[in-house]
């Protein structure tokens, strides 16, 4: 018990869980090549906790026990705390070289939503098994995948519509027994499920009476029998065409995962049939989790910033005046994501016990960075030219005659030798990508959801406005 | 001593100073009827402290003597403080109905500006005289309006340049004695200056050694000799086509100051050759003083809010789709200069003793606002529909036969009255304008000048993102 | 018959008609000081009509008599037609210095509309009259204000729908007779209705078959028994506070047009019941009258532009980068505004024997000018500065010691004086206001409407663009 | 001599020219699988005059000798041929699926642009020259590479200027004998140069005096000794991973060109120090290529708006209202793009006997196509969702129990199969992608190039409006 090393995390992922790459079925997920990055940048949250460096961030203390955790699993309790969280993803996500290790904070913020939840409806048995199975993730330094994303068929209709093809696009009770339930469905889009410890399953959305059935959210491990997943990496770099790099490459995968009617055990089940908390328990989920999305964004900006002002000056460019406005863009960009994010954590709000970003600043913080991503990475791929497209490959320079052409007609201002350029280009390949752009849009929320929640969570003070500008203009 | 009542703060402005409004030179500022409704909206502030209401966020505690001073001149230490001046001024400006009472906000931005710049100097001279001129200021509560801009003629040349038509286009110094200092020239813009005590002027640009004699700041009386105002109205409305409404006006107005030959005594000069200095002192007052636009603006946008729902919901249109998403972008716009404005209070700088709002975010926000304030009109003019330009006058409403026509026929939803209608657009009317425009984008500087200053600010870290780039790609 | 001149176009206006502004009721529009302005702004078109230099443009020839007749009522057979049409809306309102005489070009676009509605419904009687009507402005060289919207009430309920307040709220039929018809309700934001011979009234909007009585299309002279406007004006400047200039004032006033029972003879009746097209009615009126829109407001907004050029350059910083930039996005808005109103006419689509400007474009040349023209007006406003709200007034200007002050200290680059600077910002101060940002958004349809347009038009294209994708992918 | 087959096209292609591609050498470039592909993209030009349906388009007039040539070698002389020229790279690229066929496009761009600038010269060997390459590639129906943009070095440096690294960085003159001249450098980004019969190289920039042996244009076989190519490809698809497809793969590659010092003869020069037309032929260039960018654009969005559609309407979103408003703004995107790229055609100006698309126009389209780009893509990215990133494969697809499971759960709606959805959105993968991004902004000139040119053209234009403002305001 108590806090893992590395090492021990990725050894309780061999555990005979089935896991599938480009149709491959994966014997060893942590030595598997297609696989290893995965858990390797997972791993980086472990690594910062045995680092002194981190540990004031990384390491919090048991409330009850006084023994050591991951800060993740502390459950913060006011503006400080959250700042800390704050600074211990973007930290965590500076280590990954702009990529999340993920498993902890979506861990965290799911164990959360089904905490508050649980609390809200007052339902004491669900409280009873949240708690302890927040205490075996916390004691035993688990990681937790989020499952929530349902695969869905026909978004316009709800799970229970007949309309749709089959009923099994969202995840639901298919029988029950005394010993727990059996669940049948599949769930998409989740990061990291293929190397955490455990699954913790959420409702995606709100639900209506007749979709009592798909009202449900438990957790298993990983390894539990007819649990599938179907991996697609994300970011696989440095093949034969790739300039060599000593740096670990850092990367996700995203899963489906399709439970072929599995079996959860009751202490495992969090809400089953209780249709009215479902939207609730989606809600809270993304008011924490897209805080996290604004602390891991950060990060990444910063690094393709970064690389964009190295090409910038390697190109002798900075100082043309349009150039310096596209900079001076970039940076009100992300300090208005730094901002904002540090804003949420400072302005909390108490929900069950447990401190929360201020739900209207996170989700202005996540919007922010996702409505005006694409304008920012326009502004990188400006200062970054054509050559971004047309960049020899490392086995064209490792042929010498052409070696020879390209140090001499690549190179940049002087002093900048051409090999350089092209690594600086190849960074921004790795990160600069449509992939990147989907997960602005999409991960932990659509545009769209965000303003929902805004205009949701604003509507008391628009009808204070009214009432005032009415006052204003003398309507009694 | 001590904090005065707007009684007296008007009475020690009929002290025979110079004021020009239309053509017409102002007798009494307090009573007549083109001025009188600044002085009263300045007043707020006074009144504010009166009110047991207010009396903890207006009022503070002189930390030497313990008596207690405006909110205004009490010298921030810390986030708590500057969380407390950002709800004063939004609190004031809700008082104001939209309209900030302004003459204390920018006393307390001005005198601190000079304070740092003076104590950065440690020229013990000039601190000795700052100090003592703001403890004038805030044991006999005084108002204060900061004359920073000149008219500059030539914006492409420097104040002393010899291609300017005459030298006279930036404030200076003409002669020196034992005594004081003779100054020439004119400032504009200077908002309430008409109705303040003092004068405290500042210059409004980096300077050359060339340009030694424009480097000044010193502070004089309104009434002093030689010192003459043109003043503007801003906003004044309520003539006889106007709704009637009990509700006082509240407006400002804008002077030009023209210093004819301006004696000003040695112990009211904080600047006076120093020209490495005068660039910073404008930073140090802009840094402060765009906070202070931020929370304004932000109890003048509630209002506009306010008044689009409110006409939205009479013309029966708040739930179509598209308004709906119009909506959400005026409250994300509201919110995000409300969390950025507040962020910047709680991640203070700390000066020369003074706690200073977050340059970065302090110019966040008030570049956000200012930015995007033309396409929150935009929303607000969508929402009112044609009848902002239409809208009969209350001249139409008082002849019987047409307003039985306009009672009948301008009426919105079922229960709203065609006279709830008009008033509420009147009050659009009058928050909506084409100045208001103007003082979006030019009070408190200009967006280049948000730009340029966090651009500047970025600097170092800029370059640190740039050398994290070049190690991740593995360039040494 | 034929050509009238202005003066017969004035002597035509004086007849009754019962017109109320500002509570006044006016005897004589053509003389009344709030009134003539808009009359002599309008009778622009008849002047350019007699004057050599625009004749070719004013003038065309009467396809079966071979008379001369205005451009605005010759109907246009293809894209040269409309090219000369764009251009003569664009000459005129240049003449008007930014403002359209706007009688002849609304009158031409409301006419097409309901000769295309009647020849496609394929009713000869309909047929018949509006030929004979259109025969009558034509060979009368009338001025004819199209009446289209209605007061609306509730705008979320349809016409008859039993939840407004009263059945009143769009014009309708309240009773028929062998002679005419018995017509009440009222019309809003009628252009130039109080200095027009006629009105041709114009359903709003599709209805259904429950809204009958509100299908209705019709024509009557202004000063028919039971019509009563109550008119706004827009835009009147040179009271005592502006520069005096030679330059005549152009302007328009708005019209609320009340119809108090009044009676319309059948031969002035061109749709009556069938609700079907009604909407067709008010589209066909829209593809023309926003190509109207796209005219004259390219000749405003480069009055706009040529009034921020010179301010720039008087204030000297018109080769500053950021304001280049400004200056260039000001261009491409012109001439995006220019090319697409063009293009709408070089590619015409035609209906019933009427070239129209092709929908699509057309639609794409007014949304392009609405929905940015408030980023135009904020660089109008950036180039101006701060003194578009403080500028001195001419009553100022005439007292002789202000004067002096004025002279000196508010005059721009050397040999650019106080006065014209003064003159450039009150040309600035007329042409730049929330009005005109209203109008912007609101006349001939707003931005909604015209992205329901567009969208609309181009659903078989949509299909056609799925297919093809779907081929492209390997979908049979 | 006249119109080659798509075979001759090919067969003339192996003629022992050095081309490297990932570190290989190609021995033939039509049969090399990473370049057959660009080759065949290419090819389409040929086919499509062979086809009757396409001959029209494709196919012109030698107006001397009255022999078919290809419509792109034919020069325009008024609106309509420029419209045929817009319908035929408009189609030719909905032939290739997106992908412009491009080696005659820009063949003629450039022919054009060296013809008109030695014209404008007035120097007759230049003349005759050109007019004599012109027809040797019109009479040949040889297809033309553009050789344009050098690699620069430090891009804030002139070419010849002594702080750059080496003086090779731009294409120049090292030595001149009789018989002709010997160049050295290398151009970059020079799209289809590995399969086109000829280059034609341009200078990038405007020159000075002292870089008078970089003011150069001259054309060479593509097998010339010296003319050494690396390539890159760009989107290439179809590997294992791909859902098969039958439809053939489209795409292009860019090479770097580097010049050993090459020898050209005297009659393949077409500018040879006259530093003064440099800029000339660049802009003479551009004015027609960026009407060229905005025709095949045009083509390429329509695909990606189609996929975007078809996913939309699998997903079963395509009728939510904020869904509908973003596919309105897809609409508005593409045919503000088409209007302005027809309307750069309707209204040419005759550049010495060439009709060239309309600077201002041409110049709109390209930069509303290139500015808006990426906010068209994140729409694209919105209404696919996150599957667009975790698709499964088509290995995943063919293990038999992964295959049940995805058919099952990545349907859509109801009739929708998963592989059709997963088709569309491995289409969308292929044509949404940052090179494409990147393209957008520097292919055909930069943002910042093209807003330059509106800029520079529109000079005399602004003094007019200036003038008239003043006039307008009374200032003589």
């Amino acid at each position: 018990m108590g806090l893992r090393t590395a090492e021990e995390y990725k050894n309780g992922l061999r555990d005979g869980r089935e896991v599938w790459i480009e149709g491959e079925k994966v014997e060893d997920i942590t030595s598997h090549p297609k696989m290893k990055v995965g858990v390797e940048t997972s791993a980086i949250d472990y690594e910062m906790a045995e680092n002194p460096k981190f540990r004031d961030l990384a390491v919090a203390i048991h409330p009850e026990t006084g023994e050591p955790i991951s800060r993740h699993y502390y459950i913060s309790q006011n503006a400080e705390d959250l700042i800390k969280r704050h600074d211990l993803i973007v930290e965590a996500t500076r280590q990954g070289d702009g990529i999340i290790p993920f498993t902890k904070d979506v861990a965290g913020d799911s164990l959360n939503a089904v905490l508050i939840t649980c609390r809200s409806m007052g339902n004491e048995v669900y409280i009873d098994r949240i708690n302890r199975f927040y205490n075996h993730v916390r004691n035993n330094d688990l990681s937790v995948a989020c499952a929530m994303t349902d695969v869905k068929g026909d978004r316009s209709l709800h799970p229970s519509s007949p309309d749709q093809e089959h009923p099994d696009y969202y995840v639901h009770v298919v029988d029950k027994n005394d010993k727990g339930i059996i669940v049948r469905g599949a769930k998409g889009h989740i990061t990291c499920a293929a190397y955490c410890d455990e699954i913790l399953v959420l409702p995606c959305r709100a639900m209506r009476e007749e979709d009592t059935d798909y009202a449900l959210s438990f957790a298993i491990p990983v390894n539990t029998k007819g649990l599938r997943q179907i991996v697609r990496p994300y970011r696989y770099h440095q093949g034969p065409l790739e300039f060599p790099n000593d740096r670990p490459i850092r990367s996700q995968t995203e899963s489906w995962i399709i439970f072929h009617d599995v079996f959860v055990p009751w202490e495992r089940v969090f809400l089953c049939g209780e249709w009215q908390y479902a939207g609730a328990m989606a809600y809270n989920f993304s008011y924490s989790h897209r805080h996290t999305a604004s602390c891991y964004r950060l990060a990444m900006t910063e690094v393709q910033l970064g690389l964009a002002i190295a090409i910038a000056e390697y190109n002798g460019i900075d100082k043309i005046s349009h150039i310096r406005e596209k900079i001076t863009d970039m940076i009100i960009y992300i300090e208005m994501l730094n901002s904002l994010s540090r804003a949420s954590c400072l302005e909390p709000i108490i929900r069950e016990g447990v401190a929360l970003p201020n739900y209207i600043i996170s989700n202005l913080a996540k919007y922010h960075f996702a409505k005006n991503y694409h304008e920012f990475v326009k502004n990188v791929e400006d200062l970054c030219g054509g050559i971004f497209i047309t960049t020899p490959t490392y086995k064209d320079y490792q042929v010498p005659e052409l070696k020879e052409d390209i140090d001499k007609y690549l190179s940049g201002i002087k002093g900048t030798s051409a090999l350089d350029r092209l690594k600086i280009i190849q960074g921004l390949k790795t990160t600069i990508n449509a992939d990147d752009e989907v997960l602005a849009l999409h991960a932990e929320g659509s545009l769209q959801a965000e303003r929902m929640t805004i205009y949701g969570e604003y509507q008391k003070r628009l009808q204070e406005l009214k009432r005032n500008a009415e006052k204003i203009v003398g309507i009694d």
